[in-house]
């Protein structure tokens, strides 16, 4: 599967039509610099295909979801996060989503959060 | 593997040493209310396996990886969270990452956290 929504800014970065600071991509995923970063280095990580969000999953996207966790680690280690890093999703009104295609937030570097 | 750390508190809620009160539970994963929640629904969801940290997996635990992020949703279900949920994995230090075994939050309900 790979369908795209073409009102999804997210497809539009994957789709090559809007521009975006690419750290890693392959047939299945896309990793790139959040334009509005809260940490010293923030990177989105999203599934080509058109996914809205974390609920809407099934078993079939746990390889998938494995491989976006699994780049995480590797992604700070090419950009030379060396103190640890935060990954988060955020699903739906109540956690907070603003852009409704599953991405994972990775954030590096010292921290500039509150909440440990 | 199903190596365990002796001095690890995560192991111990798997042994069974340390009560928790746990919402599944297979072979692999074991998720439990988090004692000092952040949130109306807050859950952790481990391996079993003791995995210091994100930063120590390989592509070997991808399928694991992939089963914890796609539990996160089905938890939520089943624990009545209905308007969206966040999914955390803090890792090292600047990660602010308190029990070094792999552990993932899920924070259900409405925002309590600052920044979306």
């Amino acid at each position: 599967m790979s369908s795209a929504d073409p009102n999804c800014i997210f497809c539009k970065i994957v789709a090559g039509q809007i521009p975006a600071k690419k750290v890693f991509e392959d047939d299945q995923l896309l990793a790139f610099h959040d334009i509005a970063p809260w940490a010293p280095v923030h990177v989105l990580v999203i599934p080509k295909q058109h996914i809205a969000t974390l609920a809407d999953v099934g078993p079939e996207h746990d390889a998938l979801l494995g491989r976006m966790l699994g780049l995480a680690p590797q992604l700070m280690k090419q950009l030379g996060v060396t103190g640890g890093f935060r990954t988060v999703i955020n699903t739906g009104p109540d956690g907070g989503q603003e852009v409704y295609h599953l991405h994972m937030h990775v954030m590096g570097g010292p921290r500039p959060w509150a909440k440990g």
